[in-house]
């Protein structure tokens, strides 16, 4: 059984939507997506200590769920060895915080396939889906970059707009194995 | 530079230890190592659920740190990538737990280099040091089983009795690389 490593935030739970409220509090305007194309919120002047808010305890207890991220991981689950692989060793809350989130958005997946890391060059298997380049460009396998803010301009890897094109890519991807087998 | 990496229960962190006194508190009788040789002490007749003490808040939090443990860690990590990959994810509370531990008594380990998991297979570098084989039988690179109760009649893998042998083969290891190189 082939093996895929799925991120965590900006992949599975939306850290933007969260940044966005906290902007908002702060500077009292709502942001768009288009105010931070190309780059995180907390790379908008004077909101680099936005940031900070990773190390509060629950910042990533109750993030919402991408959309079809829970069923499309589901149906992957079913038929690949599906490991959720997340930086998350920065900030000592987020690692009970991260638990509990999948806990009781994905509850189908087993704790051993949780791991909360730093360095994602460590983990290996066949495909990849995360937002961040410099984690698929240490990877040992096929990495798909799931589309975020942050990313709209880097290239190099297969891109991954939504989880229904992360659902449609291995439905091929099942069916060219099952093809040639 | 090489990878190694490296477990934190029985290897850095004595639960042993731990579990002999709850045992103690439990039946009132203190255990010698020999009680136990070839088990794990959860393995003891009556003894089963004294493994849920593993779920309780704060059970990772106080482990002794093995002898001569943190001077060769230290060592280590300056002459190879040391990553500390520990099985943590079925204990919600160890996350927090192990990460302050980490901290407290080898602080010179970046965040970057802990790995919270559950399946080490997904783990990959050029020396694994456990305690337990089926961990090592997971790894793609060299595995080193540090002598624990629970292991001491298993085979197959070079034996590392205590940190001190661990200092020992990786010294070996330098000398033998830079004879090569």
């Amino acid at each position: 059984m082939k093996r895929i490593c799925i991120d965590m935030d900006e992949v599975l739970a939306d850290t933007y939507a969260k940044f966005e409220d906290i902007y908002a509090e702060r500077f009292g305007r709502r942001l768009q997506p288009e105010d931070y194309r190309g780059m995180k919120i907390y790379d908008l002047p004077g909101a680099a200590d936005i940031r900070n808010a990773m190390y509060e305890p629950g910042f990533f207890r109750d993030l919402p769920v991408m959309e079809h991220a829970r069923e499309v991981a589901e149906e992957l689950y079913a038929n690949y060895e599906v490991f959720i692989t997340t930086a998350a060793t920065e900030f000592k809350h987020s690692l009970i915080d991260k638990w509990e989130w999948l806990h009781e958005h994905l509850p189908f997946i087993h704790h051993h396939r949780i791991v909360l890391c730093g360095d994602k060059r460590i983990v290996h298997g066949d495909f990849m889906i995360d937002d961040k380049v410099r984690n698929l460009s240490g990877f040992n396998g096929t990495g798909l970059l799931f589309t975020a803010s942050h990313n709209v301009n880097d290239e190099g890897y297969y891109r991954v707009n939504n989880w229904l094109e992360v659902r449609d890519y291995f439905r091929r991807e099942r069916n060219d194995h099952q093809g040639l087998a």
